[in-house]
């Protein structure tokens, strides 16, 4: 039998590293399975800062299962098709450990489905770890912590779950940091935009979603000042105008997100501002507009333009 | 908050009421949830002799969680929303325990869902008791074990897991029945059609699937005798015939299934026999064809369909 490929979305972050990663590991340690750890991308400098400190070679990127020969794949923090590997619909979802909503999915056979609301896939990876009774290595309990982390920016996203915090505290222990003081230096090593190009920064952290028949684009990326972002605005539109002329997406929102106060500019481009709007009861001005309190893509963003485009 | 309802399938099988059942039971106990057991239906004659046989009440019947005034629910046994209550996309889907495949199931936000490939989602739900240290009472314990029997013909289906046999002992030990015994017994209480019109008999255990564009329905009847079930060809498809001209079903798939023999006779009648045909690799006469060794809907035929329909 071919090996099974295990890896996060496209666009990594450090949760769909983190989390494929470790659950590699598990399921040969713990279900015997013949699979393999890849990536649908580079890991962004939060992610590099990551495995760096915790001397982990980041996964091999891949662009096809079946040019890898392999037939099926294992899917973490992600399950919507649009952010998978290129093939998805021709290889078969062995199983899936997820913490977002369930669209544009489906399988023609039973699978394993690990799915909870909760705050990063790393925390059900965790939580897998302990069902089955392996043990975490100390450079895997780091990658989770870290996951949980860059996606609760330290469980100050609404997304974070109340059973987050334990684990955050177990995965601390085992990876041997100080959960805010590592926290910090990880979120800041997300932020560093200069020497980004304004392409590659509303690529850092960006996914389409399928609402309503528009291909709209969500992007969000981390600073500790928004003003320094919003002072690249000019050239970030011109690439994002690129981006939708050549991917064909009807919309385009930024989420420029404050980590140390979080709050998020948003920065809004499309057909359907009308829209975004109302979904968010605001107003753009100049294309952006402020949104307190927000830095929850999934539960702050999403849903809200979900229920607007009436999807 | 308003009540959240919890319920199996359409048409409930044994599995979708016990799984049900003692999901409730375990959401109220380990996860403080305030949810109702509902059915999408009344037991069919295998489940009454269930509930009878453990003294258990059959929930009531539901057609609309809105007109419950719920706001929220929990599917068991099932996903796709076409076999789920008829406002499934006017509420909001709070948690999932399944064994089937993932299809025409989507959510706006994210969800606990617990998929696993095994025979029974009674199965999977001893298994969180297990997990959550809750103790299963006797009545549940005989409800899941008959959801499993059920659902596997006494573990001889190829949907069966490996997992399931150490499931089926624990279960029998706790419910306090001999398996095999009580199994048998259970199953004959289903194969009793005497009694049954062939509208009723054509839709005991009946699913509707879309595939590519055709809603296909696929109905199983247990049996221990085959020829039994044949003399009544004529009535049944008539019965066939009105219940796709009333509900639009462009296919109808019967399987009539031996549960000594384990092997299953197919009656087919639709406007796309060919692909029926080229599905399993036989030839219908007079609308009927022998499938050896079938005994599962799931793995046995709908994969098959799926496939052959190009879905």
């Amino acid at each position: 039998m071919s090996k099974i490929l295990v890896f996060g979305h496209q666009n990594p972050d450090t949760d769909a590293i983190a989390s494929s990663y470790a659950f590699d590991y598990l399921c040969q340690k713990a279900f015997g399975l013949d699979t393999e750890v890849v990536a649908l991308g580079e890991p962004n400098e939060e992610t590099a800062f990551a495995l760096d400190y915790f001397g982990v070679t980041a996964p091999r990127v891949v662009t096809s299962a079946k040019e890898e020969g392999a037939e099926k794949v294992i899917l973490t923090d992600h399950n919507e098709f649009q952010q998978s590997i290129s093939d998805i619909r021709e290889v078969e979802v062995h199983g899936i450990v997820d913490h977002h909503r369930v669209a544009n999915f489906e399988t023609a056979n039973p699978l394993y489905m690990r799915l909870e609301p909760v705050g990063s896939a790393s925390s059900i990876v965790y939580r897998l770890f302990k069902e089955n009774n392996v043990d975490v290595p100390k450079e895997m309990a780091g990658l989770l912590l870290s996951g949980l982390i860059s996606d609760t920016l330290l469980l100050k996203s609404p997304t974070t779950h109340p059973s987050d915090r334990q684990v955050a505290q177990e995965l601390s222990e085992l990876a041997g940091v100080n959960f805010e003081e590592y926290g910090m230096a990880l979120l800041k090593a997300g932020t560093n935009l200069a020497n980004k190009s304004e392409v590659e920064l509303i690529d850092i952290d960006a996914k389409t979603f399928e609402l309503n028949g528009n291909a709209v684009r969500v992007a969000q990326v981390n600073t500790v000042d928004i003003a320094d972002v919003l002072e690249r605005q000019e050239a970030i539109e011109t690439a994002i105008k690129d981006a939708m002329a050549t991917e064909g997406y009807s919309d385009f929102v930024l989420m420029i997100t404050d980590i140390v106060n979080s709050n998020s500019e948003i920065l809004a481009l499309g057909a359907n501002m009308d829209k975004v709007e109302a979904a968010f009861d605001f107003t753009l001005e100049n294309n952006h507009a402020f949104l307190a309190g927000a830095v929850s893509r999934k539960k702050q963003v999403v849903p809200q333009l979900t229920e607007s485009f009436g999807a």
